[in-house]
């Protein structure tokens, strides 16, 4: 009865039933499905669980499942396989797919060769509406996702497309030449499926070839997956911008503890710098406590401002938005923008602070360093993140400690620096 | 030439251009290519810029631009325009595009209704795949992105779909009942869009019925509109837990300085509270001024704790992953995950400072209060998002702010605390 119930939901939903009960449940629900496991499942799984099942599913079991995958599903899955369990894998597939899935093993990792699917439907451009819908009809085997027509040189050089509903819409005797976009985008095996994604999006495509070097189809990438990409990316960049890697829900406490941990590493670093600008100035913070209470106030408005600008930023940069020519325009405003609101909150700062403490000096030094602090926020927020894109690193990665960093250094510097001058 | 040159780019590129330059060069470009300006470069705009053109447009060239499109872009570019100015371009529409814009006009922003285009191509059940490619090579006018053919009732109740390839790959005679697929994923016109992007991206849809509250067919939605609600929702998550607006790129110095200063001035509170909590302890930091170099790094470690466990929580949350079925787990792993990581960096910076000081009770306090505060990270971390989402409010927003804020006070509070009854 269970399998029934199973046997209703779709595989993505499963995927979810299986990341959400525990290890021994996960195990006897693999056990009793047995040899029906749907490939469509392993691929929806999020990467642990999927390898703890790949990792205990008997071969015959494993083959059943991939067998009904098209290859870039095969290929996502058979990556993260080890080694021996992937050749046993592979060679028990029919002798185009694991061509197919060798192949795409081979273009590296996050790749439009790894993204794509090798199933394609081709036609020759002399080909009428009428031999494409007859062939269509006769092929005993289509792909499960399937928009387009690639119509190809006889040399398998892409040279248009015409959509499914192109060619329904067209008379039988019609030849795809006349109907065929020309005007469609490719993607190269090599490009990343960053671009692949971007690309997607932003030209609203549903499918697209994709060729290898000598400009010859090797498949194509379907909305679906490019979509899934996006998301990919997207996600990397927001956890990137927090400190976070790669987790999933469903590790366990010492994967994830572990994990943080590094990044919480760098952190503590930056920190012990930033502390050791305040021991510098002990003496001062002595005589004038309340410069204790007020430097983390620094130190925190510059901190956020530039948490701001990075984030922009570094979204600007992944989708293509800050570019060579706003690019100077972009950084003063970021400048400026640090400017206004420094002035701003300085006034807003100073004033309460002169009050609180009695004291016009410290609201005027407070003041200072928070308009100083504000502007370097609103600088670094903004060349940092351009400044790891030249140098060919994600500019989401490590932004955010650099950026802290510079304004907990500056704004401590610059608070306790004018106190002591001004103080002492 | 430029014309030219112009016509050849992609709508999305000409969008891109248009953004990039300055104001007074778009307008001499709008104007050079005068009643040739394409809807489909309008949809693709940033707010800021199109709400620019769209104000300066003259009605019959606006006109002439938004009959070329689909339903769903002409009520995008609709939704921003002031009132007068939609009346006028609405009632030059024909009677059926105007009816069905000014329909969608009345569901809430960001949901299905407003998604949807209501251009569609429907069956019924009876038909034969025969009769659907003669109706489909009769019709003169395809929407443009169409990729299932809707079976429905006599009362328009969608019942079925049928795939394009699904169509072309099966004989004349078959009947559409036989080759439906009834297992299908409809969406009501008031469910919200972030429901609508994240069941494409789970279920692979390329294309979903959209129906009204009696279950008829309202409209369809497209996947390249989901994915552009995907990327809408995960961005407006990465802006809200950084505390920045939905500012473009484009916008200038005033409008972006005026919306991060309203985030600033949350943060600016919450720094105030946390730097009274400071001055509560005021003498203690005089008689042992290595306190203040010590305190931020305390709570720089429970910040930066809370800001990865709040990330993964609200995204978890946002791709709802984080459900009923496993909160306690996460809750409590999240705990774990604090008190382990609390527990090695209380090591780390214990002996670190002991050393430093010479002095082991000042490696005591900081110790206890590094675990105590990576504890509460852990929870806050999780729980503000959970609770947030419970009240009805986007867990992304204000997280950020909440989570830090108790972070930060409860760092210094328990250090400060700690050194006060030990030291003193
Ligand atoms: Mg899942
Ligand atoms: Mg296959
Ligand atoms: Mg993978
Ligand atoms: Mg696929
Ligand atoms: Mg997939
Ligand atoms: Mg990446
Ligand atoms: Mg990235
Ligand atoms: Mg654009
Ligand atoms: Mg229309
Ligand atoms: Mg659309
Ligand atoms: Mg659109
Ligand atoms: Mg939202
Ligand atoms: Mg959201």
């Amino acid at each position: 009865a269970l399998v029934e119930i199973l046997d209703e939901l779709h595989p993505a939903d499963i995927a979810d039933l299986l990341e959400q009960v525990s290890r021994s449940e996960r195990k006897a629900l693999i056990t009793l499905w047995g040899v029906q496991l749907d490939g469509a499942v392993l691929s929806e799984l999020e990467e642990r669980v999927r390898d703890e099942i790949v990792a205990e599913l008997p071969d015959h079991v494993l083959i059943q499942a991939l067998q009904e995958l098209e290859t870039d599903d095969v290929v996502y899955l058979a990556e993260d396989m080890d080694e021996p369990q992937q050749e046993r894998i592979l060679r028990a597939l029919d002798d185009v797919d694991r061509a197919a899935v060798e192949r795409s093993l081979k273009y590296e990792d996050y790749s439009a060769g790894r993204l794509m699917q090798t199933e394609v439907v081709v036609a020759p451009e002399h080909w009428t509406v009428g031999n494409a819908i007859d062939f269509l009809r006769n092929e005993e085997w289509l792909p499960e996702s399937f928009y387009d027509l690639i119509i190809v040189s006889p040399q398998m050089h892409p040279i248009g497309t015409v959509s499914l509903g192109r060619l329904m819409g067209s008379a039988r005797k019609t030849r795809l030449r006349e109907l065929m976009n020309e005007d469609f985008r490719t993607f190269r095996v090599d490009q990343s499926q960053e671009d692949v994604a971007y690309a997607f999006n932003k030209y609203h495509l549903i499918s697209a070839p994709v060729v290898d070097a000598d400009g010859r189809l090797a498949g194509v990438i379907t909305i679906d997956d490019a979509m899934e990409a996006l998301e990919e990316e997207t996600e990397e960049d927001l956890r990137l911008l927090a400190g976070v890697g790669d987790e999933e829900l469903s590790d366990g406490v010492f994967t994830i503890a572990r994990a943080r941990f590094v990044w919480l590493v760098v952190n503590l670093m930056t920190a012990i710098v930033a502390a050791s600008v305040i021991g510098f100035f002990s003496e001062t913070i002595q005589m004038h406590v309340a410069l204790a209470s007020l430097m983390p106030i620094v130190a925190s408005m510059g901190g956020n401002a530039g948490t701001q600008t990075l984030t922009v930023a570094a979204r600007a940069l992944a989708t293509r938005k800050l570019t060579a020519s706003n690019m100077t325009r972009v950084i003063g405003r970021e400048g400026i923008v640090g400017l206004l609101n420094g002035i701003g909150f300085a006034v807003v700062m100073g004033t309460l602070s002169a009050l609180y403490f009695s004291d016009h000096v410290i609201g005027l030094v407070i003041g200072l360093a928070i308009i100083g602090n504000m502007v370097v926020a609103g600088f670094a927020g903004v060349l940092v993140p351009i400044g790891l894109e030249k140098l060919g690193v994600d500019p989401a990665l490590a932004s955010g400690t650099f950026v802290t960093t510079m304004t907990d250094v500056f704004g401590f510097f610059a608070f306790l620096g004018l106190a002591t001058l001004v103080l002492m």
